[in-house]
């Protein structure tokens, strides 16, 4: 197999630069109380109140700013993308501010609020099926019968450099942190925040759930393993890992930690009792990987300053509604 | 009755500078989108992120400081209070900082979430029946035999000027607010908000649920009217309405509107998927009641800056835990 054009730091630096007038900078939060309970401090990039309510919307918003300026969508394009999860509703509005309408292939069992945060943002759902051969012939299909410009979900460097703008803000803004902790799915988030965070001495630690820790064995057996059956409750991070965060996870050496479906739950609650914030499973994820390894050896942590990156917020309302 | 001694706006101005070491100063936050689709501004103030999850932390801090400086608690004071709801956490924080035991008579009854907390911040809870006759005979013994110090969930100057220091940190970050909204339950926060706002043009709208409507009620016929059955999911506005806050609602003639319990939810609910914050439905009340005037007479509303004070985050996590 040939080997992916990776993107580099600089290519992150250019993303912050392209897009930065649509994307929120993102509140960091702190808790004294929390801090002082646990012994080190933790700095929260709010990802969850990005628009859209995920990072997903920084790499979207790059990848369709660098189709414009490629000069590939122009007046009438047509974005298309397959997505089960915050992609899809990241890219309707990126496109959508664009001026390009949006096709995004969504598998029939997808969670309900993303398939309706679709639609919400002026994406146009397609349904497919639940493998891989029905998601592609449809794709394929849009892409050559109607014109569509695919923007992958995570396997591209314009998506991967998107995704490190979170992490190179929350350096900006708190500098000396010792890790900053990111979910691991399909693998942008943690790839771009590898590039953002390449000339410091800032660690990324990536975390994934131990039911869906496909990146953890691909890192240990050096290819690329396939994605577990999707049970976690963490249903962002049920994608299989992409070529390119691979190829960055491997020549940065990324370590991966994994979690329990209890201690992602553990941490979730934490985040609505301490923070008042609304995470989505998939979000409390890296903090549930710090909180495990502090407790595993606590003299490693205490008195550190700790980043999270809480991917996103996009939970049901237990009201409904 | 002999009218009650009121507090006036330097008692929140003193209340400010006493209490704020010990407090947070919480966010003020903004969403373009939600001010775009909205065709208004709106500015929240989070005391759902306040210590204690709310913002009965204020007054409470300032009680219990007072009663120092005053010289009648020293050490090994106990506080005691009442409460079926935040102000039982807020005042057993405020005393612990303060190195005071305290002692919270709870209705059995009461939410099991804001039991915890009380304990959680050391206070001990006293339980006690539903009827007002039980609760006081209770907090008499405690005062009367263990020499107990009272501080009153609402009506008492140094809760209400507390209060007020909430709408006064708004005002000072965003000066030119039209309305600034807040919940009424027993009146301390809509109290002391009168009282920080009364030099400049901002108003206070108050807002009720329709199902507990005393405080409206009170209002229209001049006299305090008795509370109905506990039944909205505002739990913390199903409190009997204070002669203190009464007699400041009539001084400065604030308007009180009511919401329906299916406003109160679509308000939560949009502060959950807009704000990804973690809202009570108390806390959500005002932002009800904003709605239904912005709905009811648009033209009033566009292009004007609006105040929200979201007072609590006490809401149980739906996960568990």
């Amino acid at each position: 197999l040939n080997q992916p054009e990776l993107p580099e730091r600089s290519d992150v630096l250019a993303a912050a630069r392209r897009i930065s007038a649509r994307v929120l900078t993102t509140p960091v939060v702190s808790r004294a109380s929390l801090n002082e309970a646990l012994g080190f401090e933790i700095f929260f990039k709010c990802e969850n109140q990005q628009r859209t309510g995920s990072f997903k919307f920084r790499g979207a918003t790059n990848a369709v700013a660098r189709l414009v300026e490629a000069g590939v969508a122009g007046p009438g394009a047509v974005i298309a993308t397959h997505s089960s999860g915050n992609h899809g509703a990241a890219l309707a509005l990126a496109a959508s501010q664009a001026g390009f309408g949006s096709q995004v292939v969504v598998p029939r069992g997808a969670n309900a609020l993303k398939r309706a945060a679709v639609a919400r943002y002026g994406g146009q759902i397609r349904d497919c099926g639940e493998t891989l051969a029905e998601r592609e012939s449809l794709l394929e299909a849009l892409i050559e019968e109607r014109g569509a410009l695919f923007v992958p979900p995570y396997d591209h460097p314009d998506i991967v450099a998107g995704q490190g703008t979170a992490a190179l803000e929350l350096d900006q803004e708190v500098p000396d942190l010792e890790d900053v902790w990111v979910p691991v799915g399909g693998g942008g988030l943690a790839g771009g925040s590898l590039l953002a965070l390449s000339e410091g001495r800032t660690r990324v630690r990536g975390v994934e759930p131990q039911l869906a820790d496909d990146a953890y064995w691909s890192l240990r057996r050096g290819e690329i393993q396939p994605q577990k059956p999707p049970v976690t409750i963490a249903d962002g991070l049920r994608t299989a890992l992409g070529r390119i965060p691979f190829a960055l996870f491997r020549e940065f050496g990324l370590t991966i930690s994994t979690v329990s479906e209890d201690e992602i739950l553990a941490a979730q609650a934490m985040l609505w009792q301490r923070l008042k914030l609304v995470v989505e499973p998939s979000g409390a994820v890296p903090l549930a990987g710090l909180l495990a390894a502090s407790r595993a050896e606590p003299s490693a942590f205490r008195g550190t300053r700790q980043g999270v990156i809480l991917s996103g917020g996009n939970a049901l309302f237990p009201g409904g509604g």
